[in-house]
């Protein structure tokens, strides 16, 4: 089941580089986790932006929840979701 | 090159359905074939609406926007269009 | 699975009375079947609008696209759809 | 009587984590105890925020107000509050 | 119980002057009972805009909506509504 | 002459409580004294707010700035005014 | 006491020309006398739009909104009016 | 001096096409001529959408007021502008 | 030429009084050379908040930019820009 | 390909002005060395903002996103990009 997030990521300037750049490393990690298990197959950054959109294949909307709340950068992040279907004009 | 399209439908009610269903068979035949060329990778339903978010992958804008505006229901359509770069966690 | 679905409704001013009326019955019995079937279980008008907050549990993204789409006033209709995942202070 | 309300939650990064962890114990208390009585009947995570959509049932707009104002996190949140009425196809 | 409304009022052009006139008589004809019962204490013009601010006085989010509905112009309006509670300092 | 105003609080974290307190306690004082002279006629809280809308009736738009900017909290404000006229079909 | 008053006009498309003509005619005309009396002191076009700014100088938001409502053009226009204030700095 | 100029074009779906046609080649012309007399240096298409944003180099604001007003489509565009201003980092 | 000036002001919190009380009296002593030199003709006050409308009367887009840039509060206002045009009904 | 750029700048209060004044500088280097190599052919101030609109010459989105991402004082902005393709009343 398919779902498009949008994530922006906003750092607080006084969060000192050393732990912003653990945070990063955390999330980057976690992200490739999730990739390589096919439960994040999409993932794009949007020019000019620290955010991504990013497409997640889940069993359900707690499982996509679980997912997007262990992001290290979650507190960091402002995410907006979009459930996708199929499309009728799809040959997928 | 991606760029991420979200497409809006609003057939007017004064369209005859005849013609409405016409227009929106040539619109899945365009649709079909830019997918089989690889130019239109992914095409997804917005949930509880008459719109989708799709993926192009084409060389250039100009390319884009000539694809985008030989939509058989462009003249009906409201879209917006998102540049994508790689992300420097994506395993792709 | 639950949704929280927020439906907008605007009949055009040309559309013939009879009609509408026709096409709002068919929505009360198709809204009380799915009721009924457990798929829509709660069903509130927003104060004031010709609008309601619906929320329906169903399986998937896909079953609840197509259970929207088939509403008889969805030309009508404009829509919105929150995924809701259950919440840990809930004591449901 | 109905409304539905939507909480978004934004806890300062300068907040000690002992004081807000000892605040949304109390949160989630508060909550717990208003569910068991009736008063809030449905409490839903919103899928990917810090933020969730509850039903309040209440015998005036002042027991609203007092209820969400008494919200341990009550001056980290924006609340939005929709009165909701009985709509004519419920079955409920 | 209290509650700010604000409505907009917007006939469409093709409507007949003699049946808009009539509807408007009726309008004012049941604002008027309802101001006299008490139920709308106060109706404001907004300046340059065909539009008022009311505050209603009722039982109930249903009486509210029940109210609202009934006004002959209610096909033409869009209604936001917002419940007022008692303010700690007001002396009233 | 009656003006609608908005007005939402918003105090800083850093504020010491007992400042806030303090300031609190002058709005109050300074808001009865107005509602008494008969200029700020109504005083209602925004339910899950902490938020304002009041009635202010004074003789001129240059009275209602001096009003509101000696709030005491007015530079914790966010305040939006609408000019009200009498309403053809208002029975006061 | 002076009001800034922006205004849009939107003249539907099936209006005959010369009908079009005619309320314009109106329009200037009731507008050049407003001008003549002081009433209307400032009317300046939006570059680019069928739109402009104005400042009102009246005594009353009633006076305020009987000057606006009879305008010609009211009904194709969407306005909105902000009351201004003696400014401090200002050397007038 | 310069302004960015966004324009949107919307035409009716009740317009012939002929005369249609005939404005959008009335239009063309209008604009080669602007863009070879130099007042109109930039002209650029919004990928997927019926818009442009150009950039302006006129004498005055009226000046473009009366260039943009003269614009065959311009009643059925939605324009905004942008002035601009020599940057100081620019080279040029 | 003439241009529409909002300016909204947010002073810092964390401002010291004494700074923010020299960085006000610059302000007030650059808007009123100006506003004396006919470059700043109008100057008023928004009811009810820290914001201004103002009317610059200007050779060009720099010199109006040049203005702006040099006002002392200009890093703690948010402004916007609007160009403004002779408006053919206007007797001025 | 060309693409539209906006970008505003932010700089937090509490950044010392050396720093800042250090991170300016290298912008406006990095700014006009790509201005010489032609990739970011126009920067323009936009009047009374501290913000600019640019259009940027590259190859691909990747580029565009790897070029504004290294901007000195990109931590400080928000930016949105418009791809822009070749409109067909172009005479360039």
């Amino acid at each position: 089941m398919l779902y498009l997030v949008h994530m922006t990521v906003s750092i607080p300037d006084n969060l000192p580089t050393a732990e912003a750049d653990r945070i990063k490393a955390e999330e980057k990690a976690y992200s490739q986790n999730l990739q390589k298990s096919g439960k994040w197959p999409h993932l794009w950054r949007v020019v000019g932006e620290y955010a991504n959109y990013s497409v997640f294949d889940v069993e359900s909307n707690d499982e996509l929840h679980d997912l997007l709340s262990k992001l290290p950068l979650f507190k960091f992040m402002k995410i907006s979701v979009t459930p996708l279907a199929k499309h009728p004009s799809s040959i997928r």
